[in-house]
């Protein structure tokens, strides 16, 4: 049987000879991507054929006019012979990464909370310590939790003084009979999505991780409207944080249940979130976010105590938030800087949170700035007519044939299609684009197409018809808020590097994070013109930064101490303060860009109607 | 007009030819005791003549057969000339000495809770601080109290930058109008009654001063009732504690009226208290202490926010505890001992708490040895048939005619009688003691007076009878419950001489602490034989040493790091675990004692039906 070899994984395969290349790479485990169900057109899963062993490109592989000669799809190639292939970065199903460390490698776990086996000294004539000095002195603690030492007590004597006590930092939390697990919970609380990871704290591993929309929406899409909500009334503040604290705590329970174990377990949260979210939830005013010069309440770490605002954990669990950069630039960047690494590297380099706030943060020699754009939450599936989160039945990914506009899509666990998330989106509009459904300035064209149809006066594209007969389309005002959310994003990367004098080519690396349901296409995400147009080979995507950060949180002090170093260096730019911003912006809003000499791989993949390629 | 000179103090009064020596010493303010009025029957006002100047003895005062040449009665003395009188210290009137400061010519306040003054500089572009840390910077603090934090924004943008802070340590609690007053409370949480003193800790004066029945006493009049309770049943612990939070509170909302401030206004609570009181203040679990061998659940200092258990004071006020000693000698110990300032001296001295709990310390060289017993309310004057807290209408001071047994008694607030309190019980008992109205087992003589009554089948003395025609009486009972309790404080001064191997002759000083309504008369706790009989010179009363410790930590950082090296200093004595206690105990429960060699003057005092005298 020939040998595969596949690259860089340097994993190797035997394949029957005539075997499908894509269908090989499948049940063997690697990660590529497929959304067409190889019929060879979606094409997106591309592999560069180091050394050759598969048939003839067929004539559907020669159509793509991109392919250069050493690229194939991988659902058109067989095997003939022993091959080696590399499968690109831009190749990649990401789907599921969101569980992947960036920093995997060099991160060890070390975690604040942690567990001590003892048995302590029973009290005697000759020893009259109290409870708690015999706790303390035997674990080597500092304090003991306020509430576990209003039981301790009752609790030493009923553990027959031979107990598992769990410590945050020098703080006894908890004595209990040894040998169970014990958990913490890592918070993405982001504008638009919450999503929480229940962490195994005893072995490490995530345990559960479950997301939902952030209660808060029902006050407001973006954070201005939160803002805006919560200075209007005194009890305003307190509704906002109980929405958050509900929503946690729903997505808490429903962790605990798929786990099988109980919040009572749980001792630790960290959260990560935007400075507004991180306000909110421990209910801090936010008026000085709202005035010139807007800058924050506070900017380190808030340590605290679940039971202080009603989170379903242990009675003594303890709460830690990520710092702060700004008013409008929070925790999660900071999170998202920790698991890319950028900080430490010594090239120059971007990283783009893509959400319901955009974040961009440029790295160049000593400097780092970061600013915040408000995208609002388009580009989270939310606020579209078709708009969903990403979940079981959102359209994840999407690619059109640019003859037919016939549709071919993947949904979310494989199911009938409910709607459309932010990866799904991106595609979508940049297909459109491709196909020629959509113009430079984002209208949809007059195709006599069935696809484009006529919905409450608007135009639009249809991009499913579901079991239940429902269209899900992308409309016409869906365009124009993609628009605006695209172009604060693109112009917020062009300012920064502008101040910071690094030109585009400069930059070796871009980290794409953001919370979506799925990993964006950065293909798309540079037809469409939301990122600059760079190789291919220098975006990484991160996946959800924010969340993955307080994962890491939970699991290391060493990465607490590098968020407080990271948070005080940054400087965050106020975008508004910066002149150009607006006629920058308003460039930006036309597909890819007004100025299309920035973008001249995308124009020439667009007039020959086919994707980007590595 | 002759020269009055009045010794320790130095004052110099004129006074004209012939006037009365009590009348111009009360009317100079100069502290001096008397109940009958002047009339010479009371014998509590005797003065030492030093170089004299005063009318000859009058037939009254030559009655009294221990007045030795050199003293008088001031209210029988008449000045004729020039005169030196020292008044000795069993002359004092106490009343009121409850806010001096045994200590305070060596005490130098220094709280841990004060107001600063500050002008923050104001955010701007350049200038991107946090609200927190600009604050904090500025003020050189460490944190900010949470709900503070929550609010920051807000109040910083309304003081307009310009404020006083206060700060606890190193931590803010509170930004507001510059030069306002600002206030701490005291609490001494007895078993049986609870003072708090309301501390102006701009000025360091005390404000206003309110006692109460601690509401505790629903469930128990001892601290081995309340465990009991609480051990009973889930929700007791919560109940009690609640109960003394509701004593406290009303107390304080008291206070701060008298003293025409609010609660909000007061920053910080400094409580003294007996271990289980401590406990139960906190809400914590009383198990440990009810078992073998009686360690208590913690020692150090507690230290929490007032908002945790529901206190009345500002939102961000802290707390603080006097460190414990053992199971059953407490922060209300500690805080004598502070107050003594025995712990500074090398003299070897003894101090006596007579409360509910009655507590023993010995200091011999670097040995502090501390047991305590439970005396019971009685000379609390609760538990007895006409028992009281010392408040208005409280008889407080007492002596009786030998002759007639008629009693001139002295009332808090010199109003009609509503009961007896503690001071009152021991000069009544004394005093029936003294006029044969009792024998030396304590049973009340058959004498044939109208004072000698029989009430619900069982003999009583009767001390006044009021307006309302409502007779106060001390019972047969009564005297046996103050038997036992009086047995019990000086079974625990005997044993501790003993297991020090110091003799009563070596003890320079006895310090005399309570929170009775009034201070007990020396005179009368030898009398009965409460306290061993020593020359009254070496005793001191420092009154409540627990609300003085208390208020003294409030103003005092130093005191509390005193107290915590005090605390870990005495060692605790459990009388039970002494053999000779129970043998001891029952001898001391006779007046003075069973064996009378003990007490020769006391003895002598008796058979010559008068006072002790200095």
């Amino acid at each position: 049987m020939p040998l595969v070899t596949i690259q860089p994984e340097g994993i190797r395969i035997q394949a029957p000879y005539g075997s499908n290349l894509l269908a090989t790479l499948k049940e063997a485990g690697v990660n590529i991507e497929s959304v067409c169900g190889g019929r060879g057109v979606c094409k997106k899963c591309v592999v560069e054929v180091v050394s050759n062993g598969l048939n003839e490109p067929t004539s559907m592989e020669k159509e793509v006019r991109s392919l250069s000669k050493s690229f194939r799809l991988a659902c058109q190639a067989r095997i003939i012979g022993d091959v080696t292939i590399r499968i690109p970065q831009s190749s990649r199903q990401t789907r599921g990464k969101i569980l992947e460390w960036g920093r995997v490698k060099d991160f060890e776990p070390h975690p604040a909370t942690r567990s001590l086996k003892a048995r302590i000294p029973k009290p005697s004539l000759t020893d009259q310590r109290s409870d708690a000095e015999r706790l303390l002195q035997t674990l080597n603690a500092k304090t003991i939790d306020s509430l576990l030492l209003k039981k301790l007590p009752g609790k030493l004597r009923e553990l027959e003084w031979d107990l598992e006590a769990i410590l945050h930092e020098d703080e006894i939390l908890d004595v209990r009979p040894s040998g169970r697990d014990f958990y913490g919970v890592a918070v993405d609380i982001g504008t638009t999505t919450v999503v929480a990871y229940l962490v195994n704290l005893k072995t490490g591993r995530i345990a559960s991780v479950k997301s939902d929309y952030n209660g808060q929406i029902a006050y407001g899409d973006d954070v201005i409207s939160r803002i805006t909500f919560a200075l209007k009334g005194s009890q305003n503040l307190k509704e906002l944080q109980s929405r958050v604290v509900a929503t946690i705590n729903r997505l808490i329970q429903e962790a605990a249940d798929e786990a099988e174990c109980s919040p009572s377990e749980i001792y630790e949260l960290s959260f990560s979130g935007n400075t507004v979210m991180t306000s909110l939830l421990y209910g801090v005013d936010v008026s000085a976010i709202a005035t010139a010069p807007y800058v924050p309440p506070f900017r380190s770490s808030l340590v605290f105590k679940a039971r202080e605002i009603g989170l379903t954990a242990n009675d003594s669990a303890v709460c830690h938030t990520f710092p702060l950069i700004s008013g409008y630039v929070g925790g999660d960047v900071v999170a998202d800087i920790l698991v890319s690494g950028m900080h430490e590297q010594d090239e120059k380099s971007m990283l783009i949170d893509l959400g319901t706030n955009g974040e961009v943060v440029l790295k160049a020699g000593d400097l780092m700035l970061a600013s915040s754009t408000a995208a609002g939450p388009a580009i989270e599936g939310a606020g579209l007519s078709n708009g969903m989160r990403g979940m079981d039945g959102a359209i994840e990914s999407v690619s059109i044939d640019v003859e037919t506009l016939n549709v071919y899509y993947k949904t979310i666990g494989d199911t009938d299609p409910r709607g459309i998330c932010g990866s799904g989106v991106v595609d979508a509009v940049a297909w459109m684009l491709i196909a020629g459904v959509l113009d430079q300035k984002g209208r949809i064209a007059d195709l006599n197409n069935p696809r484009i149809v006529n919905t409450d006066g608007e135009k639009a594209f249809v991009l499913a018809v579901n079991k239940e007969g429902r269209r899900i389309c992308i409309t016409q005002k869906d365009v124009r808020s993609f628009q605006l959310a695209k172009a604060a994003i693109f112009t917020a990367c062009m300012l920064l590097l502008r101040i910071a004098g690094v030109s585009l080519n400069q930059v070796s690396k871009v980290y794409v994070a953001g919370a979506f349901g799925n990993y964006i296409d950065p293909r798309s995400a540079m037809i469409v013109g939301m990122m600059p147009e760079l190789p291919l080979s220098r975006i990484i995507q991160i996946g959800n930064g924010s969340g993955q950060g307080a994962v890491m949180s939970l699991l290391s002090r060493r990465i607490r101490e590098e968020a407080e170093t990271v948070a005080k260096k940054v400087k965050a730019i106020d975008l508004n303060t910066v002149r150009e911003f607006q006629n920058e912006f308003i460039d930006a809003t036309q597909f890819p860009h007004r100025r299309t000499d920035m973008f001249p791989r995308v124009m020439k993949a667009i007039s020959m109607r086919t994707p980007l390629l590595d």
